[in-house]
């Protein structure tokens, strides 16, 4: 990627920055979209035109994910707090569920899915602030649940699965969901380990606005009653994403970032493969610099620490708003940490460069040489 | 406005022609909103910068369609359809509702509604075709009903609703729920027969993807236990549309509208009232020659014709591919009329000009001419 060096880089959790090649090219399109005559936004969403568009970012998206056949690629709308109430009418057949507590994202995935289902919760890490993550062979899971609901990586405390939990090693044969929001795209996902993912576009794959559902076939056509209609996974398949009008531009601009993610390369590897590399190494260089530092502190245990969300903190945190200050005085935006947890966050999702990462770092150095 | 003449003019019914300016103006804030240094789908919603945009969208659209300070404006997702549900699940207090019967999207509304509550219904031109729309006066309101539902433009047969009806004066305390998607800000709202309007975007308001709900505020606060809490309008009420992470970018694209719209005249009114002189005289001009040909059919009555969607018929339907190739290549789009209706549709919303109408009516005499 080409970072215009007069272009600020951009720490926010979420609606995130974007490749600046993909804004070029969204910025050239919006009056005539392949000499259309139209804008992508000014389409039908039953044009050949459109239909075109949507059809190759599920394709490429399938591609890049290597999403087995026998899953359905929906985009829907609502974001993860509404799917945190789509899934449980869909996958719950009124009956329970397990939830893995591992920080605010699931804690709110579990309160909604309450409203459909007997909800138990199989292992919390709350008592150690959602800092760790509970190893999966202490999972306390329930037997006759319909789902395990688990968030793969949680964007305000920063921990991760690295590796998907296996639940048929766990002695249990329920379909595992993931809410991948905040790191969708970022690495591979194993599939045999899932029955269906989630996500809200708006860190890894776009504009707010748009909402991936990946589901396995055999889940579809169990809904509650009570499931409206747009967002009945069934009906929302059965109309390969156009029961009702899609989010159009959000999905144009998926497509575009999924172009862009296949073009990318580290090494021998392209496209998820490639930033999974990349990833790896903007968060390492981050979390040694920190865990090096006399001034900076990561709370999150070794671990399970988030590669897309990197919160950390000032020991001297009277000095947090002339870090903030400072840092937006140099290009580096958005840094403030989320109310829930204070201090900073660094979210570093697969538009961020490696020298948007090298130049936290080096003002985070300046930065403390100053305090001494 | 100026339109640039070598672009084609498009009547999709939706998502629908912009206004050229309001494009030019996305394309160059893309990557820098105002000296940001992001483009403004790149910035946290909770950001000041983009709190300022949305803040601005809600009272730019508060003031132009003069919305009284007992209603509430909601950002919300999933459309016309979503809404079917959602506003049941909000309104009915599981008792009953009317329906008024009057085209393809009323009849969704009715159908989807029986979900969540005992549905009435009040009317129904189903008789005529949905070519007429039954006077109020005859409707058979059910006295206990929660709510009356209808849709003031039917977007695939259309017919319209000129006058909003006035359910008080028909001995009716019930308030009147009414689906404006396709004709908001065409023309005022008189507030006062509302309890509820609600509309997907992607017809007159901006980028599909953005659901607009006005709501009286008292109301709010009686969801259904099984409404998901981001479509509970008092939770997106209370937090000025932000619950979930809202469709910025759509919000941003709608606010660029409502500039737009408010720099409107005609004569000596401006913004909404200058759009509704336009487009009745738009709507004027196709109708009297459609009406005055002897090639073209309209079979819609006269008072009740919609000004924004004019489904239109060769009374030589082996015409129809000629006449649609025809237009295609003069730089009239999307005109194929609705797949359940057959015929022509022109779908002339606020951004369609006059020159258009114009050029579309000159098309149709020329095309006509060549039959003899």
């Amino acid at each position: 990627m080409t970072q215009n060096l007069l272009r600020p880089y951009n720490f926010s959790a979420g609606p995130a920055a974007m490749p600046v090649e993909v804004l070029q090219q969204a910025a050239a399109d919006m009056l005539d979209w392949h000499g259309s005559g139209m804008g992508v936004m000014e389409m039908s969403h039953r044009s050949k035109a459109f239909m075109s568009i949507c059809e190759a970012a599920e394709r490429d998206l399938r591609d890049l994910l290597a999403v087995p056949a026998n899953f359905r690629i929906l985009f829907m709308q609502g974001g993860g707090l509404a799917e945190n109430a789509i899934v449980p009418m869909n996958l719950s057949r009124g009956g329970s569920l397990d939830v893995v507590i591992t920080g605010s994202w699931s804690q709110k995935s579990a309160k909604e899915a309450r409203k459909y289902a007997s909800v138990h919760i199989a292992a919390s890490n709350e008592a150690d602030h959602h800092t760790t993550l509970p190893d999966p062979a202490s999972w306390q899971l329930s037997g006759g649940a319909q789902y395990v609901h688990l968030c793969s990586n949680e964007t305000i405390h920063g921990v991760e699965f690295h590796a998907l939990p296996n639940l048929k090693a766990l002695g249990c044969d329920a379909p595992m969901v993931i809410d991948f929001s905040s790191h969708v795209a970022s690495r591979l996902v194993d599939w045999s380990r899932v029955g269906l993912a989630f996500g809200g576009a708006q860190k890894n794959l776009g504009p707010a606005g748009l909402t991936l559902v990946v589901v396995r076939e055999d889940l579809l056509g169990h809904a509650l009653a009570v499931c409206p209609s747009a967002f009945n996974y069934q009906t929302v398949a059965d109309n390969a994403s156009m029961y009702n009008t899609p989010p159009t531009y959000a999905i144009y601009m998926a497509g575009l970032i999924f172009h862009w993610l296949k073009r990318q390369t580290e090494g021998d590897v392209t496209g998820v493969a490639a930033m999974e590399r990349r990833n790896t190494a903007k968060a390492a260089l981050l979390y040694d610099f920190i865990d090096g530092s006399q001034l900076y502190l990561s709370k999150v245990a070794k671990n399970c620490r988030s590669r897309m969300n990197i919160p950390f903190f000032l020991r001297d945190e009277s000095r947090n708003d002339a870090f903030l200050t400072g840092a937006q005085t140099v290009g580096l935006l958005q840094l403030k940490g989320h109310k829930s947890v204070g201090g900073m966050r660094a979210s570093i999702y697969n538009a961020m460069p490696m020298s948007g990462v090298q130049a936290l770092v080096s003002y985070m150095r300046d930065f403390e040489a100053t305090q001494a």
